[in-house]
């Protein structure tokens, strides 16, 4: 049974014009914060690190809040809470309730020392550089490392996962890997690719370098995306239908719901021709392999026959 | 009207074998330096910035320059001067003299701290370590947001948007986006893929994820390319002609100047089968979806009807 | 004559809990350690750097070692000596012998600080964020301008560049350019594409943005590729074969061995029609241009005739 709540005590940053930034969970837990909890109550771990920070002009606080994920998060620290309960594994991705979540997000300056306001980093430019604090990011959402280490998992490139992102232990991101909040991998993957929020891979699979998978937050898209297991989107690749376990998609071909698609083993019809399909209706199927045939210019598929790909071991030790 | 000059005070690097190294405008000012000015006083602001900084083996210096538009780039203080204007969006891309810029460009090694010279983040890297300084890049161009950080915008990884580039408010950035020094966008617009040097983006467009458009600094490009309001480079795409209003290129396909296209809803030729053009002749036409035929692997242009695309407005809030 | 060893003094980072992090060598040598070497005396410009950081739960040891090229590494340390060779440019890709290195290297957290263990990353949050160090990434290879910084040399992003990667004077690695180990190139090269791991770039050659190489490692292959000379891989097209001198793959086209070309300027078969064969069969040809045809969608392969491309000499200087 999934758990429709969560709980979690941590820190919260508020820059000098009260805006909050973000909210940090060393240990968030599934279900209802206990009867007995005092939320008022600050772990001596965390005690040492409330306060100002003058380099960012922010303070650090206390923060106890609790997460109904049969709503929408309520507040910046509620959807920090949300995004650290997917990221600690507690929650698979498209499981949590983020509708409205951009909303509750400020524009945050994403330090080496930590968030802070926009204006002031332009405000402090010299001061910060002279500590040697600069910016990775002027964004909603801050860096998963930056706030969750996921064992057993690589990550070549901190700036390319968001704090939101599912990555199960196996994974590799590489360094043209990206991957999005509410998104993420079941199982032991290899990531080069881009995977858009919401859309999850199965063990065993591996998103080619610069592969594409359409989202539903800009572009137009507004169906969520799975990748089944042992399943390989070949480099510069892309695709908008899901796909099942054991499929191909070949390097450098973009399948979307609209391409028409011949079914180049399917028995001939009437006209002699192969059936042709739009791609949208072969979405989530098993053991495909997409390809454009190379002296016709057709996009064809063809049903594969016994495992898909094999992950190489050492590098998802 | 266009102003031709640009003035500016600030502070320049300068490392200990006397390379300038970069120079940082706080507020720069279009117009001619005013006449009541002293190029000697330094703001207090400044002040307490001035002098050395041995961990980098650098000093910084105040300068007070002006530019002279309609020349090339004198100094390197002055190149500085001319990628702040453009970041402060002072000037529009393509209206300011950059020549001979390159050259005027040392290689620096940008750190946290600031910059340094290469030879010195080689020779001083223990006690560079120890300080917790790092070069996240070496190169001639500094990050847009170590010198700027442009109100309203987004940008979701530092080292993907260099100085110079000019951001309007409502632009985010993505990951896997890219802004040259003299690019960028005149609106709101989504940029998940790569503008490179002297191409601009019209309001409500998007730039899908790890799209391309062709460049004048290497790989050929002659032309500098635009693209209009509305308009969508699907993921994976790319350009080599510009793209006018409401306008589609299909995820996956690369359209060159060069690419013979099929004009597939205009009136068949004599020979019975529709219209052939070179896509230059296209070049900035409003209203057109390019895409690949996945039947016969023709690229066909077909007009479209109505606006284009709208953007997620709570993305680019 | 190639050398078949190496050694080198340098320092180790080993974690708290006695994992051998790294190790960082200042200037290591060709052939066997001389035999007059004392290899327990530390210079002078190492000592003050041996001992603790608490911050990073790590201590730094001093370190002699020797590798035999024969054979494979044999330890973290001589796994990192033959990195450093690589980066020095002591040898080139492919000529020392690099088997085993993934179980050779542990996951470490590589801060702005150095390198420490993934799991004190995670239990040392706070206190890392008040002293400005946060984690770039979580991977098995460092970037290699943390350790080495090639003269002569650019690299827009440090996080795409790992160290092992043989970048020779006159490279510009653009920021959306990827060097793995074991790979780069033989002369002034423009890389915006991702060479993978075993692959390199002859003289004059334009790797285009987003373009990819196939590599060993995952997704299947089994031969390393090389690229010959004023050869340009066009943005977002691919290369499952390696190509020679002079040649061009058209922006966009992947081409992997098994892509079936027509051959557009030989002499017709008897049928009448352009000769085909496999693009294995043409791997390191010169002089090759390799397009698909936007009207039959057909890929083809034409001579070329006269030299490749000139790289932009302003930004190879």
């Amino acid at each position: 049974m999934t758990e429709s709540a969560a709980w979690g005590q941590g820190l919260a940053t508020v820059s000098d014009n009260a805006t909050i930034l973000d909210a940090w969970f060393p240990a968030p837990h599934l279900g209802s914060l206990p009867a007995d909890a005092d939320p008022q109550k600050v772990p001596a771990e965390l005690a040492a690190y409330i306060g100002e920070d003058a380099r960012r002009a922010v303070r650090r606080d206390f923060v106890t809040i609790e997460s109904d994920f049969d709503e929408p998060p309520a507040s910046t620290v509620d959807a920090y809470l949300r995004l650290h309960v997917l990221s600690h594994r507690l929650a698979r991705p498209n499981t949590i309730n983020l509708d409205g979540i951009f909303a509750l997000l400020p524009t945050v300056a994403w330090t080496n020392a930590g968030p802070m306001h926009p204006d002031d980093a332009a405000r402090l430019r010299p001061q910060l550089q002279q500590a040697g604090i600069s910016a990775h990011s002027v964004d909603k959402f801050p860096r998963l490392l930056d706030y969750v280490v996921p064992p057993g998992v690589r990550i070549a490139d901190a700036n390319r996962v968001r704090l939101g992102a599912y990555l199960s232990p196996g994974t590799t991101v590489m360094h043209e890997g990206f991957v999005n909040f509410n998104a993420g991998t079941l199982g032991a993957s290899m990531v080069e690719g881009r995977l858009s929020q919401g859309v999850v891979v199965g063990d065993g699979s591996d998103i080619g370098g610069g592969a594409s998978t359409m989202g539903t937050l800009s572009g137009g898209g507004t169906t969520r995306l799975s990748i089944g297991e042992r399943t390989l989107l070949g480099a510069n690749s892309g695709i908008g239908i899901s796909l099942g376990d054991d499929c191909v998609v070949e390097a450098g071909l973009y399948v979307t719901g609209g391409t028409k698609v011949s079914l180049a083993d399917a028995a001939p019809t009437a006209a002699g021709i192969a059936p042709i399909v739009k791609a949208s209706e072969l979405s989530g199927r098993h053991g495909l392999l997409f390809r454009r045939n190379s002296l016709t210019g057709a996009v064809e598929v063809l049903q594969r026959t016994g495992d898909g790909i094999r992950l190489n071991a050492a590098l998802h030790a």
